[in-house]
This record gives structure tokens, sequence and C-alpha cells, in this order.
């Protein structure tokens, strides 16, 4: 096997990345081997810059370049509403989609108890500090729709239960571009107990 | 949108890479914002490292730290058999399998009049110069079992007639793992007309 060291290293650090396997490894690596160098300097520059730069927000623990992350520090958002995800990357996601204008809370992960993460392992204790502090009316739980994700929901719509006016979480269903014939029968079974009246 | 802006530069420089979308730049990020700093660091410095240090083999047009690459500095390859490919990184894929000991010739393309690349755009002139100065004995066409692939392997077979003894190509049929409901009928063709002995 004659491979050059550093392509090998290259494909060996890519592969280290979470959902990155050997093939989409070599196939990173191969297309930064086509960049010119100016771009793969680039890359390389923002790779470090990100872990440099952003920390955890001491508010929300999403990902922050200051002390409070943009969303905190935004006197626009509307304090009322905070929505609890599980990760700091879907607050990325949810900002992107422009779809939710409130405060987020991230658990840092979801309640598993086979591998030993309970609430006290997440930031859920963090989450009830806020609601006692916080004009927070409503709680919406954005955890993943998984076993861990509905669990997590599940306890804290509990612990919650009198502390907030509302509890709500994100609507269960088809996804847009689904299809019917693909469907499990969880989601069908949600999308027809959630059915919503047409044009409404 | 409230996203910290190191982190949109990090996706935005992960989505330029060929095959690497939206969603998958975003997880690659999230990925690199879970390491510590060491392994982001080191998968900076591997990328850089890879563009300094890897050029293009003056012999096959493969990855090369050297003049030559590691192959074509090896004397204990088999200098009678040469196998053409498109990219180097399909160099990479083989080397990895182990299965070959003969010497590379790298085209740096496949021929497609629609986007203006013929022979004189790809290394096929070299090609040529390596078989009447090398003790070249077979030509193994492995181009890809694509239209392109296919047109660039049907040339080199035409004008390598004559000039080299045996001028083969990979294999055509179903990969192991393959599913007979799920091949295409151009494959399953391939499959039928190239069967071979049971055992054989």
């Amino acid at each position: 096997m004659n491979i050059p060291a550093s392509l090998e290293r290259l494909v060996r650090e890519l592969a280290r990345l979470p959902g990155v396997g050997q093939k989409t490894a070599q196939r990173l690596a191969f297309g930064i081997l086509k960049d010119d160098i100016t771009q793969a300097r680039a890359l390389a520059a923002a790779i470090v810059d990100v872990k440099e730069r952003i920390g955890t927000c001491g508010r929300c623990f999403g990902f922050a370049e200051a002390e409070l992350c943009a969303v905190c520090g935004d006197g626009r958002r509307d304090p009322a509403q905070v929505c609890v995800v599980e990760h700091p990357g879907d607050i990325y996601v949810i900002e992107r989609s422009g779809v939710f204008h409130g405060l987020y809370h991230v658990l840092q992960g979801a309640i598993s108890p086979l591998d030993g993460i309970g609430p006290d392992q997440l930031k859920v204790r963090e989450l009830l500090a806020r609601v006692a502090a916080e004009p927070i009316a409503e709680v919406i739980l954005a955890t993943n729709p998984s076993m861990p994700g509905e669990a997590t929901a599940l306890h804290l719509s509990r612990i919650l239960e009198g502390k907030v006016e509302r509890v709500t979480r994100l609507a269960r269903g088809m996804p847009v571009g689904a299809n019917l014939e693909y469907t499990d029968d969880v989601t069908l079974n949600q999308a027809f107990t959630g059915r919503q009246v047409f044009g409404g």
C-alpha cells in the first residue's frame, strides 16, 4: 500500500468526526487536495478559529462568542418564550429557519438511563432556575422525537407543571416531502391523532 | 438569525467541498466544535500539510510527496502492468485494497464532449509516450463505468491497439452486497453477459 503519509493522516483526522466514515473522509480529503492552497488555509483557519472563539453561553448553554450568546444578548427577543433543545447545534438549525423569536435553553443531551444520563447530568436544574428567575410564560419542548428525547420531554413537562403558564412541544406529523408509502407507523399514528382542520 | 460568525464561516468553508451540502457542513462543524482544541488543531494542520506536501507525480500523475509518487518509486512494482484511472484518488482506493501490484497512469478526467474534454485535455499523449518507452505488456482500463468513463475506455482501447500486448478492463457485474431487486438493467445485463463458471 503506497499512500502518501500526509494524505493518510488527513483521512484519519477527518474520519474521527461524527458521521464521517472512511469513504466520506476520503472524498473530503480528495476535495481538499483539489482546492488551491489559499482555500485549504481558509478552511484550516476556520476550524481553529471556531474552537478558539466559540464557548458556551452562560445563560442558555448555546454556542457563544462572548459570555452570553447572540440570542441571549439580543434585547429584541421575546423573553416570555423559551425553547428547550438537546444540543447547541439545534439552536443553529432553528435560527437559520427564522421561525422562532424567543430564547433558548440547551440541555446538553437527553435522558438515557442506559447511558447513565439522568436529569442531573443535564442542564435541568439550570432550566428550573431560569423559570423561577425570568419572565418565562411558555416553555417549548423541542427535544428530538426519539426515545431519549421523548423521555426528556415527559420528565420536563412534569417538573415544570405549575411553574410556568404553558408547556408545549413541537408538532408531530408528516414532514414536508414525505411519502405516505414510506412513513412509519408511529409517525402515521401521530399524523392522524394530531390532524388539523384543512386551511386552519 | 443569531449565529456566531465564526461558525457560519466554518460551515461556509466546509460546504465548498465537493459532495458537502449545507446539512453535512453543519454536522461536520458541530463535530469540530465538540472536539477539543488539540484535535481541531491537528485537523487544521493536516489540511494545510496535505496541500503543502502533495503534488503530482511526474510519471503517472498520481498524488506524490516527491518528484515521483511512492508507487512509481517502488522497484518491486510490476512495470509490465499499467492501470489507467481517471483521478488520483482512484489510486488511493486501489492501493488500499492491495489488489494490484503494477503501476498507474492518471488521465486527470474522462472524455466528455459536452464539457469540452477530449483526449487532448487528458494525459493520453503521456500514456502513449509511456507505452512506447516503458516495458508495458498490459494496460488495464479502470475508468469509471459511466458514460464518460466508457467513452474514454473505448477511445484508449482503439489508440492502444497494436502498441501493447493486452488491453483489458475491470470486470462488470453485481457488486458484493447488491440486491437483485434493486439492480439496474445495464448492470444486470453485464452480469448475465459476463457470467462466470461457478467456482471458476
